[in-house]
């Protein structure tokens, strides 16, 4: 279990960050760490997660065991760390990002013309 | 779904996790971020963010500019906002899942044997 | 590069293999159609084709309208351009490759075991 | 090695898809195979390839071995596969939707344009 550092100001993302920072130096593993090497990492680490549901019936996918969710909170995991791992390298705020993000999708997204449907923005 | 622990004040992706939860309950749209859907909205994404870095060298992908890092770092904001989203709707903890992870990663890579290499765990 | 061999008379994955070399060839694209590239422009394109699907119901998507379909071919196409100019980079014979597999993936699920679900072979 | 059947007139994506439909049928994996199933089936295996990529170089990976390259072969197989089977579900000719596509690309990438860059057609 982790405990915000005083540095990070009670931010977990960032702690993290540091963790991944010094994993990655002790192994020597910045040479591979590239922005490039890291979204395919990602995108990988998106797809192995994205396996266990691929045969599930949407119930069934709504409604896993323990025995399931255990794996899939793993992949979950990496999905994270390499996420984390980029931003890191690209200098961004990966939860400044998220809630820019948000502010932009409500306005692409307003609740009168959303509501209850999944339409692409530029159908709506 | 979870509901909002002590341990979450002063979180900022649990803040993000309420905003989401609000954002969607507005829309109404519960109904399609079923898990399956959101780990396939989450693989579309990382996909999107790959996207950026296809054509171009490891060299270029080290130096971008701030036009091409911009969209690159909404890109990255749909990633975490899905991600978060998902981890809702199965109750995972995602920043304690990613440390559990890095845990298993430094016994599955000991600094001995992966400094400076790339190997599969399985192949060390 | 593979050089045609009397064999692709007549097939057509040979016939899209050739117009590929020749488009990239006109536009100097062989520098970026790198293996490294081709296999992630396959996996975004394989992302674009999923993203046509993710907010629809298993019913929604067994019943799509020649509207929905007419961008899904396209985006199907994209996958099996890349795929194709993959497997020329690599000077695999892409239809043997899947008959091999074929092969593979009828001993791994033999028809008593398999009928009816859907676990991996190493659950089985 | 399979010798083209009479009815696909030589054409060996045919005779893919007709074997494919009996693996299927023979274990009643028709209820899986739906369109939204198997494009994400067709994006995981896409990323399984992407991942022997993800730490090579450019120049390593435009130099695999043959120990590299035959598990490369049969992710790609799997794509193929994949591939094949959703456009039989959608009834979509895939050699010819390719044609297509590449006659579209044509257009888009006129080579006076798009010679020796990999800028995206809406930035020509």
């Amino acid at each position: 279990m982790s405990s915000p550092s005083q540095a990070d100001d009670g931010d977990r993302i960032g702690d993290l960050r540091h963790k991944l920072r010094q994993f990655a130096a002790e192994r020597d593993w910045d040479q591979f760490h590239t922005p490039k090497n890291l979204a395919i990492a990602l995108s990988v680490e998106a797809g192995e997660l994205l396996e266990h549901f691929q045969w599930l019936t949407p119930e069934q996918a709504a409604h896993l065991s323990a025995d399931q969710l255990r794996p899939l909170r793993l992949e979950m995991a990496d999905v994270l760390l390499y996420l984390v791992r980029l931003a890191d390298q690209l200098d961004v705020d990966l939860v400044q990002a998220a809630l820019d993000k948000l502010d932009i999708n409500a306005k692409k997204y307003p609740v009168g013309l959303a509501k209850g449907n999944a339409k692409k923005y530029t159908e709506l």
